[in-house]
């Protein structure tokens, strides 16, 4: 095999949810739509690796400093969701229920992977929060241990500010059945049980 | 989300082995490796695109018209090993138990996707068997009923030349366990079975 071939598989194998056997596939099928597919796709990554870039407020991707969403007047400015990272952010806007703000940490703070308080956007989240027009912020983080030593640091920083603090409520995913549940989400489940409404 | 992200993640999740969800976190991923992986691999993929072609002879994907494996004088030129794809002579390439030469079919006859001979290299292959150098052409096509339709097609076509036809053994893939094999190779392989080696 030719060295630019073996050389786009492994750089294309890196990439998760691929290794080396899909990476071939992916270049045979890329070499088959080339004018469909292959070009386009090396053009928009050189694009979007130049334009696109971390929003000055909330760490969104945009290809303006300050994201759409921030930018976006029709949005309630009282509430910032915090998330983890830039994904989580677009799995809120996929679900279309959140018409706030947006804060993206960077990741969770994690003593195994030392990443302390300094590595996550949490002075410049302090700093927004503080402003008047701040009335909640939500606390959007995975519900693992690194996830909620986050929050509960997050939240003990912003305590002395007037404002609401919420997480995202435990329970039973929709659609899931009891019977797969582990326990520590069924306990959370039972004990937020709410009154059935008829 | 920008309209330039939506439109890399979608075209990303049309390769074989990515999904729209996977292509997201390929995205983000990315865009974290910019310089490391992300404008590398813009660029490769523009090269590979605009280099790479198909050895005029055998079919092999290379950036010249004759193939490395077709100008290589130390492979034996009296074999000829016929693949369905560039995928298939790469796995045995890195098999590295065969050193004649490959003809790439490009895929199998099938009625069902209406594949005929007319879109297949069958014609080349038959020009490239009647020369007389070549000694054996090994048929290396799927073991399926598309694969060996084209096999027995192919072995008739040139059935006339005085040359050696073969096949892939069918049998136990080494490292298989006999408990996990179907009915229709543990009948080949106990066919076939072979003289036990002391």
């Amino acid at each position: 095999m030719h060295d630019s071939l073996e050389n786009l598989i492994r750089r294309l194998g890196r990439l998760p949810g691929l290794g080396p056997r899909s990476a071939r596939r992916a270049v045979l099928f890329l070499l088959k739509n080339r004018d469909r597919l292959m070009l386009p796709l090396a053009e928009e990554l050189h694009d979007v690796a130049s334009n696109v870039r971390a929003c000055v407020e909330c760490g969104n991707l945009d290809i303006t400093d300050r994201c759409s969403i921030c930018a976006d007047n029709r949005r309630d400015r009282s509430r910032i969701c915090v998330v983890e990272d830039v994904g989580d952010l677009w799995a809120m806007e996929r679900a279309a229920v959140y018409r706030g703000l947006y804060h993206v940490l960077g990741g969770t703070l994690s003593a195994l992977d030392g990443r302390g308080p300094e590595d996550l956007h949490i002075d410049r989240l302090i700093r927004r929060a503080s402003i008047d027009e701040t009335a909640e912020v939500i606390l959007a983080l995975s519900a693992t241990v690194d996830g909620q030593t986050t929050a509960h640091y997050i939240g003990e920083k912003l305590t002395n500010l007037s404002l609401e603090i919420t997480r995202l409520a435990h329970g039973m995913p929709v659609g899931g059945e009891l019977d797969y549940l582990d326990d520590g989400t069924l306990a959370q489940a039972l004990k937020a049980r709410a009154k059935l409404e008829l």
